[in-house]
């Protein structure tokens, strides 16, 4: 039989190539740049037993069980905590746990987006941003950056032309995919256009933690006095993914109102996950933790920048993120880009082709390149296949 | 600020009542018939922590990793294995894990309901379904049932008066709030009512394995051989709740959209609990654990309709479960239900007001009774406490 499906799914990209890329991660000797991992050897792999198994024999009967929509509140309060440290005051009313993160976005589209509403986004910006937001039809309004993030006159000139638009989607902190910092100067500009134009902005700040260089800025939220800012929290790159906790922190009002998306979407996060979460996180010491984070990725980078410059023509731009995961690479205009990512899998390296991070054509062919996963060694010799790859073609 | 958001919005309930309901059970001495909650007693603590820990000491750093979206590949295959044994053919590419079957039920409603569309469901239906579509904005129609699961009759002339319904959604199985099943005759004629109108069936199948009396009927989906019925499973009611293992089995061109949705939505379930669900299911005596649980909820519903017969005015009806967790109680028309869930809560008993259930006002005070929760002695007692505030309101 044909299926009549909603209209939304033709905004709906294919998964093919994502599941290409998938399973191209897991072929023998494959170098990749792709997926924005974190180090697994870093993951506190001893403690997480002893949590997780202390939880299983104190409480398996609750732990096991179904539990509260908005979160476990002991996770609330740890997460109260993390935020109140960041300058960001408020109480567990003002959080919703998420699944990850990225459950957080479909929250965002689902509460604001209706079908041809504006969104202001960086361009480019995060592909699963876009696959959140997609089936819920915006229209996106994608603001030029420069090296310190968006640049404010565009971003004016987009909400006085889009008065409508019903949020801005920023990732302050060494975005994804460019890895650049917002300035604190462009920080405090976009909340007074924030508020100027009555458009909340949508805080994500996976990576914010992860500063291996310069100063950690503070995040918009703890500039905001006008409850303009919905931030979103994630535990997945300085604990691990695979616990899948995120979390909301907004006005109490609008928490509510995502209480009441997450009950229809999945329920509750595991409850099993969020309370040897809270019991892990509450016996660790986090802050010694993400410095060791920082200086394996800065490390990482290091390696990764100077392979860049040993090894790719002169023409070739990229970024120099102060931290998170990723750099940004530009090829120069002889290189279109066309089976370019197949090539590249053929010389076993792996990464994201620039043009699923933006909203239209860039007219220039870009890679993310992840830094974070692959040991120094990897780093160094996949950067010389995709030179090598880059220079054959000229 | 007074933020715009989605009109989607204006459909969804708000969490009040919920969270509200919530609060109540923690209260000291609640006696709870509210929540379809498993019997904590018969998790299987010890096997869970031996699992866990163990796959937490053989492959940590890939388990705590990032995963893929589909779902781990060994819990794939063991779940399209549990498929086989239901006479439900398929591979791997018929499945896609999802976070708990709530999960399925809001990508059912983003991948075919479009504002305006109609969509069938038994009157009444499971509330948790209603929450899930409703952000999409469907029109329901709603077909009566009785004792044997939906009238075809009535639900001919819903799909004749509906021919562009998007699906249709039932629960033959124990069916939430009612407990009923639909008969093997009724069955055989939904998937020809569906074939002749080429509307799918979503067939939700939580309690299909709860059966502790008659026998176990086919799903749908084991009678279908033209691809229409969707199977949503999940491990929730036989193993654990906080796992959030459910499935969606389906043709695989419409697993591939399905697929699509889930990267957006959460990009994964947590592969730490997939890992682990595998290892547990692979060693463990699912059957047996079965029989365990059909036996407790057996006597649990015996005791349940003892005390409603003991206890209950005459005029009061209710179902008789052959399965699943839940008796649908309904009051005699003097009964109109004002008011009547606070009191019930004044007396230290909370059972789930019928009318959420429901797409459109019954007219009647219905409550569904959850019997699978509470130990035998606090089940009698509740009982009392429900059938005392009734009698004395006459």
């Amino acid at each position: 039989m044909t299926m009549r499906l909603a209209k939304r799914m033709q905004q709906v990209e294919d998964s093919a190539f994502l599941t290409a890329l998938d399973k191209a991660e897991t072929v023998e000797g494959m170098i990749s740049f792709a997926a924005g991992m974190p180090a697994p050897e870093l993951f506190p792999v001893e403690a997480i037993i002893r949590s997780n198994t202390k939880t299983l024999e104190d409480e398996a009967r609750y732990a096991l069980q179904y539990g509260p929509v908005e979160g476990h509140p002991l996770l609330n309060t740890i997460l109260t905590k993390r935020m109140a440290d960041k300058n960001v005051a408020g109480t567990e009313e003002n959080i919703l746990v998420t699944s990850g993160s990225q459950q957080a976005l479909d929250f965002v589209g689902k509460v604001f987006i209706d079908e041809g509403d504006a969104v202001i986004v960086e361009n480019p910006t995060y592909l699963g941003a876009l696959s959140a937001f997609n089936p819920y039809m915006p229209r996106y309004v994608a603001v030029e950056m420069d090296e310190e993030g968006m640049i404010i006159e565009e971003l004016e000139r987009a909400l006085r032309e889009n008065p409508n638009a019903k949020f801005i989607y920023t990732i302050p902190d060494f975005q994804n995919p460019t890895g650049r910092q917002l300035s604190l100067e462009r920080r405090k500009k976009m909340l007074e256009l924030s508020n100027k134009y009555n458009v909340p902005i949508v805080e994500d700040a996976p990576y914010t933690d992860l500063c291996f260089e310069g100063e950690q800025l503070p995040p918009l939220k703890a500039l905001d006095d006008k409850g303009l800012v919905i931030y979103l929290g994630t535990l997945s790159k300085i604990f691990c993914p695979a616990f899948r906790i995120g979390w909301i922190f907004a006005e109490k009002e609008l928490i509510s109102r995502f209480v009441a998306i997450k009950v229809g979407a999945d329920l509750q996060t595991s409850l099993l996950l969020q309370r040897q979460s809270a019991n892990f996180l509450k016996g660790f010491d986090m802050a010694s933790h993400i410095q060791k984070i920082r200086d394996l990725y800065r490390s990482r980078r290091d390696v990764m920048l100077r392979a860049i410059e040993a090894y790719m023509p002169e023409d070739v731009t990229y970024t120099r993120p102060k931290g998170g995961l990723f750099i940004w690479v530009g090829f120069p205009p002889d290189i279109t880009g066309e089976g370019l990512v197949e090539t590249f899998i053929e010389e076993k390296v792996l990464a994201i082709p620039g043009e699923t991070f933006f909203t239209s054509p860039p007219g220039r062919c870009y890679f993310r390149l992840n830094y974070s996963f692959m040991p120094e060694k990897e780093i160094d010799e996949g950067i010389r296949r995709l030179a090598n790859v880059i220079k054959a073609m000229r």
